[in-house]
């Protein structure tokens, strides 16, 4: 037993839950302290305290306080109405799926209401099938909305700040910088305390049932999981084909053809383009990092079960992977201190130095914190499972297991970092390329996206090997969560980046200066590279946790090995490794025909009203708000079902053997899709940023805006919205959701599956 | 024992041969009457026929001839000198590479000369370690000298043949087209016999010294394979980056700034665009079907030497694969009269219809072959070694396996042309796309490629499951040789897309009249789709040989299973997986950066050189020939090196496991890579073709040639020129070379590797 006891683990766990959440609610009322509303006109001139004395916009402050207020205010209408449409499409999916939950688990044993002797501890007797059909439905459904409050709460937050920021910037870079910092940590917060809350009360409540039970229990509560994920898939899918059906859109049309800047209020598509960062960036995103936390747990969880700790009853020991996620509230509490209210930023230099220092802080405390963690809450040693065979571990092998993801996690931001960041060499190659024209642009730019891959890959190599070694699919699992454990911080400085960026947008439309203007755009250009981080962070974490579920998945299955020469692996192989290029070519496709819709419907309205170009007459954004909501739902559909069905299809037609072999083969190809797309993309946004600062002797001879290296920056750009933001991003969805999906049914494949093979 | 006897064999195989070389001189020969040099001026005016009534340009037809046999010197020479110093780089690393093995291999048994007992049939005694290094070494020669032949003489007839098609164009385009695919026959024919040729000499006289020891005498046969394989993968890479770096450099300045047509002789780089035609399509490509080729059969052969057939020394059986080869000459001898003398063409539009109907054609024909083959030439039933299993097979299994992958590598190529023909729809949509702009242009077209995965896949993956069912990997290894038995066709029909290319080259060149380009350009349009087919069939039969040659490693290296669920074949599997990004950030990258010498070179040719773009000022070809020769030498050492350095690293360091993991990584990612980068460069070179041509109403709403659709096209075909000709193909050489080098390795893997994991 560890030295920590049942009741302190009971009380520690939601007390830091609450304390994440009180947190968040302290940091949304520093942010609220920034008024844009009509009230506070006045003495106060929008914010609380007086103006300082260099405020520039002072004169016309009222009027941009408005102006604020009401782009703020539609923005806000706009991302709330898709994401409810898009929560009513998908709650007949729940509704759907659930129903199939029910029944093929229900299925396995008849329906039958008999208890039966456990699996692996024969002496016990466990819950009926039938029972864990049905709790598996309703932590199936507990996760789909967890994950739904997770998008929602991140988009609202995010619309709340975006205009507070813009306002902010009047004051300097630093006030700003703050007030879209704390904004993401509100979210940031939420999501980590709210996930783990969420999945603690589950499990409390589930207990009431199961009692000794565990592995019916933690069978069941991986429904969470699949809960989350599957609810990610449809907003990362569904938001990105969103926002890059809008940006691409009014990109080609405004920027490309009608030479006028981003954001600028007369492109009729300008408004679709903010709310597609909300619904996309922010609520796919906060969705996708919900799902893998509590896939990680889940997978982390049900492992824990089947092993001596599970069948002692350790609670401790048991919850160690919540002790963890716990753990992880406090430190990037800490961690948000230093950004807030330890350093304070000054110039635009130190923008992406002080979001690159938050990673570190908090790689660096959350290794303290996960030894003090390994060491009183875990057995000094104990026995897993490992594929039939007994392993024997001890409690500094899991300190080095969560260690091991956490800095991998590190290793991997900072690289993906230098592969996006227009500060070092291989993003001003790739700009410096535009020179010759577009071609070369995007040849650059996919060598580039290719070869970021390789450290990542290494880096995760690693990780798999120690941990794996050490521990086994459990070593896996809490790599993983050891990955995500500082995740509060690490969606801080994600939805920083599209908060930043609507920012910029609401400046630009509100009329506000250059100066200004130039702020938001520093804030935005390092939030660029912190959303390559994020993705990075999304991918790397989405490969540990995948191969942990397939690993529970298998022994679930009652696989023995998984070996690639046999006909049946291999075949689920090869197939596995072309399901991302199949997705990718569905997301890629939708991007780029609705994109066609909106610059045709972009085009009709310039050249139909009269006024739009000068300015004196508002363009239809409704219409264009419309094109995008309508072709994200009609098109997240096919994309969804591939991934939803492909699981189903190959356990039960091929079997387990099958399915294991594309499992394998979707995560070790799909993360390749998935880093090099998002990085590609990424380094396109920032070279095309880069010769637009035109900060350097180089970026000079490039620009400026107009110039012809310049628009080959901005096709290159163009090319990378869908990839970075659209087929990049749901990918590492895409190989979680297929390993967590087959978890939750290996019952019923493993009994009905392989019809295919038992016919011929 | 099979029907067929031992004698009767060992006539067959060189007869056949025999029979396709002879052929392949027939065919040269008939080429040979058009005649371009200046002897025949006068009275046959060209060519030995007096000319016909409807000749329009008899004219000036001495001159244009005597251009013709300039430029086409120009390009043989160039070619040759580049293939010639790219050899003298080679035979460095051939002597190198030499040692290595002959070191590897003899060091297993620390260089004794004493025989041991055989590893799967004990009774028997076999040659000493020694001797097999010593062999395996000569193999690895000969293989390689084949290999350099294949791609020489390859270049060779191309060169001779590409200014015959376009003075035969004069006479209509079916006589050009009968000259163009004449010279593909002789090529295909040459090297198909050729490569069986060798290899059966190879084994009679290694059997001399061998005798009854036939595991050792095939086992130092695969080396014959790994010589092939590794002169292809420099022929792919150094040829694709030097063709490359001349055609995008080339049109950049040309087409996009200076507006002047493809194959303008005032573009300074046309000559290094032409010759790089004929060093990487043809040389290349030659030595990398060579290279399948030699590598499928050592591979059957390999497995069937430890299987019973080898083991009861039954002669004819152990030859099938060779058998099946030779039947190959035959049916694709008849095929070819087909295409020559029994249909003829009249019309452009019949063009692909022809060279498809090919396909078909030595699919049919070949089906009944195989059947022959395999009912005469191997015993009704006999026993084949699965990974320590025995299995009984019966002769009709193997019949469809082989089978099975010709009709699989039928469905490849016609799905291949349906992605990149512009016949079709998906090419049509790229095309479309165009309208507005680059970006959506290219996002079509990577959708297209990632799409145009899914159907090869499962074609290749029926294939592997119903030839491992039938025939464990001896199957896969026949299956393989199946898709590769209509060799000659599809080389025939592949070459003659350069061959095309080039003859409307020298046509623009020598300044002949725009029917003529029309002509060529519709034989052109043709050879670009027969091209990515040529790729599809050069991908698919690599999956099928690499997986072969993975089983043979597996079987030799000694392990049972290759378990997916175990840390070191994973970290493998999922490195193995990145290793296809690495090496295309590699060479495109390398594309990139010669491209853009060449465009700084060629600028400053039209910049400096007065009177080039008048005409009246020859540009300096010869530099911008020595840019993409110095390049393509130093740029291909990298990726070279990673290829060839991975698996004696993995297997040295990590282990056979690791190793293991790797081969099935690469093999499994390499595939999509290698297809989608093929397919979406083939269609925006061919959506190109389509604005150009202007054949539909929709087509001519995207021209003319200059507008906005067909310069957006033009830099998506720029984009894709490194994907398909550099990059793409290089990847199925990368997945065959690491298998093979595995395989050639294993005993000293099996022996003395994973050193790190022995010292932790």
């Amino acid at each position: 037993m560890g030295l920590m006891g049942e009741t302190l683990t009971e009380i520690l766990i939601p007390v830091s839950a609450i304390i994440g959440i009180v947190f968040a609610l302290v940091q949304w009322y520093l942010v609220s302290k920034v008024r844009v509303s009509s009230e506070s006109f006045g003495a106060n001139n929008g914010y609380s305290e007086r103006l300082i004395e260099d405020e520039e916009e002072s004169i016309d402050s009222d009027g941009v306080v408005i102006k604020c207020a009401e782009i703020q205010n539609a923005i806000s209408v706009g991302a709330t109405s898709f994401l409810f449409t898009e929560y009513k499409y998908l709650s007949i999916f729940v509704v759907v799926f659930g129903a199939i939950i029910f029944l093929f688990l229900g299925s396995v044993k008849g329906f039958s209401t008999q208890s039966e002797p456990c699996t692996y501890n024969k002496a016990n007797l466990c819950k009926p099938a039938l029972a864990n059909a049905i709790f598996t439905t309703v932590a199936f459904l507990l996760g789909a909305v967890t994950s739904v409050l997770s998008g929602f709460l991140g988009m609202k937050i995010a619309t709340y700040a975006n205009a507070r920021t813009t306002l902010e910037a009047r004051k300097g870079v630093g006030k700003a910088f703050i007030t879209a910092f704390r904004s993401g940590a509100v979210m940031g917060f939420l999501l980590a305390a709210n996930g783990l809350l969420v999945l603690y009360i589950s499990i409390y409540l589930f207990g009431l049932y199961y009692g000794d039970d565990w592995e019916g229990l933690y069978e069941s509560i991986t429904g969470y999981g699949l809960g989350g994920s599957s609810m990610a898939l449809f907003g990362r899918v569904g938001g990105g084909i969103y926002t890059k059906a809008a940006d691409v859109g009014a990109d080609l049309v405004g920027k490309v053809e009608r030479n006028i800047p981003e954001d600028d209020p007369r492109n009729p598509a300008v408004i679709a383009d903010n709310v597609g960062d909300n619904v996309g960036d922010i609520a796919g995103m906060g969705s996708d990092l919900f799902g893998s936390y509590a896939e990680s747990s889940c997978a982390a969880l049900f492992v824990a079960s089947i092993s001596s700790i599970g069948i002692n009853h350790d609670f401790s020991a048991m919850a160690y992977p919540l002790i963890i996620s716990s753990m992880g509230i406090v430190v990037c509490l800490i961690t948000t201190l230093f950004a807030t209210d330890i350093f304070e930023i000054k110039n635009v230099t130190e923008i992406e130095p002080t979001l690159k220092r938050q990673l570190l802080i908090s790689t660096i405390l959350m290794t303290v914190g996960i030894a003090i963690v390994s060491f009183v809450a875990l057995p000094s040693e104990f026995t897993l499972f490992n594929f039939g065979t007994e392993k024997l571990v001890k409690n500094w092998y899991l300190f080095i297991c969560v260690s091991i993801g956490l800095w991998a996690g590190l290793v991997i931001g900072y690289i993906t970092e230098y592969y996006t960041s227009n500060a070092y060499s291989p993003v001003q190659d790739v700009a410096d390329s535009c020179r010759t024209g577009a071609a070369t642009n995007v040849i650059f730019g996919l060598a580039l996206g290719y070869k970021s891959v390789i450290i990542p890959i290494f880096a995760i190599a690693i990780a798999i090997y120690v941990s794996f070694s050490l521990a086994a699919m459990y070593g896996i699992a809490v790599a993983a969560l050891g990955m995500l454990s500082t995740i509060a911080t690490g969606l801080a400085i994600d939805a920083y980046g599209p908060i930043s960026d609507n920012a910029g947008g609401i400046a630009e439309m509100a009329g506000m200066s250059h100066k200004i203007r130039e702020r938001t755009d520093a804030l935005d250009a390092a939030g660029n590279t912190t959303a390559a981080i994020g993705k990075g962070f999304a991918i790397g974490s989405a490969a540990l946790v995948s191969l942990a579920l397939f690993g529970a998945f298998v022994s679930r299955a009652g696989i023995e090995s998984v070996d690639v020469l046999t006909p049946k692996v291999f075949i689920g192989l090869i197939v596995g490794a072309m399901l991302p290029y199949w997705f990718s070519a569905m997301t890629m496709k939708s991007v780029g025909s609705a994109a066609l819709k909106m610059v045709e419907e972009v085009r009709r309205q310039f050249n139909t009203i009269p006024g739009i170009m000068e300015g004196t007459t508002k363009p239809d954004y409704a219409t264009c708000v419309k094109i995008s909501t309508d072709a994200s739902l009609k098109e997240m559909i096919p994309p969804g079902a591939l991934v939803m069905l492909t699981p189903l299809i190959a356990g039960t037609f091929f079997g387990v053997e099958t399915l294991a072999g594309v499992l394998a083969g979707s995560l070790v190809s799909g993360v390749q899709v998935a880093i090099s797309a998002s990085n590609t993309g990424g380094a396109w946004d920032n070279a095309k940023k880069y010769i637009e600062a035109g900060a350097s002797d180089h970026a000079r001879t490039l620009g400026p805006k107009g110039s012809d290296p310049h628009k080959a920056a901005v096709i290159g750009d163009t090319i990378g919205d869908p990839l970075k933001d659209t087929s990049g991003p749901s990918l590492n969805i895409l190989i979680k959701l297929m390993a967590v999906e087959s978890l939750v049914f290996a019952p019923f494949f493993a009994t009905h599956g392989g019809l295919l093979f038992k016919w011929l």
